[in-house]
């Protein structure tokens, strides 16, 4: 981290980013140091590829988050937060930009930028930025502490994930001190879902299946399941947890059908089984308990060798 | 708290119990209870009406609860905790008791017993025996730890309600210590349900219906749904919260159909709307946030009584 803060202070102006498709932990990342580095006075910007997506829009300053592929302006310094490197981003950077540095709690094999701050014990990125945000002497807002106090919410599944440390706890015990209610948190993450999204999960459930052995569970959506429900693949986030809540299942799978005859497969696991192994024979990857993967057949070939091969690892570490 | 210190120190034998079909914080108290009078050595019993909810039996010396509705031995002291006075117990004590003492976190119009202590503050009546057993200098070990966190844990609804207090979690924290997995306490808590009642789930979200307004959401489940996933009323519990889940809902209800045509009625609020109000307007009663009652007519007539009764709570407040 010290080298973090050099950079600060060597430095003027600032571009934050974060990668595609970012959730709670990368924007209030990017928020919290965003707000960090106005306060010491700095120029800073926040540039994403993506949008804030609509349950992360209530975060404090969210809209001076700008929305592009690309930047040609100058900065001193490149922040890459909650993501390894620049090519997650999703950005192509035609500016000059002197140095780039990494803030991540991720486990990375290949550092990138001219210097990466990798913290594997943070709860979450956010942790990381309140810990930068002690140590610079800036005084931590309830704007700042509501966007640090959603990064570890948000990333510890609501301090519920083996992350949840007993530093993580007590830092956001920190924060709510700054005057957060948890319950407008609450309400804006997990209390705005769309009655769409309910029903094509219904109707996703309605028809769960579980393995003879009872280990492995999964659910299935299909196009004709969008367009009776009026949803979108957008409207499936975190449906792959939903199987996985059954008492004695090992592994949860969701399949979504995507055009052209190919579907995605997400797992999840409850820690016993590696499910970035069961992705990778398929050209996917993940981590430990939640990975992913693309295979282009039709429902029943995909179920029937997708299962299979979760079998032969269950068996394999039996 | 001194009182209770007083109380525990002046006597030899103690009987612990709760009310009615317990939860996390009823359970995790009583343990929690149970394990610091040991300590002390002194002689404490646990007794129970209703037994133990499977999600809760690996909670350290779950099994030490005795589950009967009448009891013939002699107590020196009768705890009641997270529990405002007898009757709510559902025990009948025919031993005698020299003293009654009520430790719970709920306001009461009516203080029971010899002495109660009582903290509306308290985010869970874990949270008071943490500090009582600080108070009385016993080691909290991983046992009573892990009691004690699920209180904390399942009372604040995974640290999202407004019950969720910096001290709340800065306790969670200091527990966590003790050694505790928090995943392994979710593992048991959240993600140990039946394959039939996330069936049951899936059919009833799949029929999700919505006020023309959008501020009402509600679900159905009747008797033919029960015998269609071999479910029963017990594989139900928070179905009435996953209606407020969507935006924009105010109130979300749940109408469970109980035998000889009559349905139970569940109310959530998001904080609104006070739904006990409406609860009593049925005779029934509750909380703010969540309430109930009995109504006895046919599923439409039940349905149009009561949204029209929420419309008009709706109305008044605006």
């Amino acid at each position: 981290m010290n080298k973090i803060i050099e950079i600060i202070n060597r430095n003027s102006t600032f571009l934050i980013t974060t990668h595609i498709t970012p959730e709670g932990d990368a924007i209030g990342s990017e928020l919290a140091l965003f707000l960090i580095l106005k306060k010491l006075g700095k120029k800073a910007m926040i540039l994403n590829s993506d949008t804030v997506p609509l349950i992360y829009r209530f975060l404090p300053h969210s809209e001076a988050i700008v929305v592009s592929n690309s930047l040609s302006g100058d900065y001193d310094v490149l922040f890459i937060v909650d993501c390894e490197n620049l090519k997650r981003t999703g950005l192509k950077i035609e500016g000059a930009i002197t140095e780039i540095a990494v803030i991540d709690h991720h486990i990375t094999s290949k550092p990138f930028g001219d210097h990466s701050w990798i913290e594997p014990s943070a709860s979450s990125t956010g942790e990381m930025i309140y810990e930068l945000a002690v140590s610079v002497g800036v005084n931590i807002d309830t704007d700042i502490a509501t966007n640090l106090y959603t990064c570890i919410l948000t990333d510890t599944g609501s301090f519920r994930y083996s992350s949840t440390t007993p530093k993580a706890l007590k830092i956001a015990g920190l924060l709510l001190e700054k005057g957060i209610d948890p319950w407008r948190v609450t309400e804006e993450v997990y209390e705005s879902q769309s009655l769409n999204r309910i029903r094509l999960l219904g109707m996703a459930l309605s028809k769960i299946e579980i393995s003879d052995d009872g280990k492995i569970a999964w659910i299935v959506v299909t196009q004709d399941m969008y367009r009776d429900t009026a949803t979108t693949a957008e409207d499936t986030e975190n449906f792959a947890n939903y199987p996985r809540a059954i008492r004695n299942v090992d592994v949860s799978i969701f399949f979504r059908e995507l055009e052209n005859g190919r579907f995605k497969i997400s797992f999840r696991s409850k820690g016993h089984i590696d499910v970035s192994a069961v992705a990778q024979i398929f050209g996917g990857g993940g981590h430990h308990n939640a990975a992913g993967c693309v295979i282009e057949a039709g429902l029943n070939e995909v179920k029937r060798i997708v299962i299979s091969a979760i079998k032969e690892v269950i068996r394999s570490v039996q």
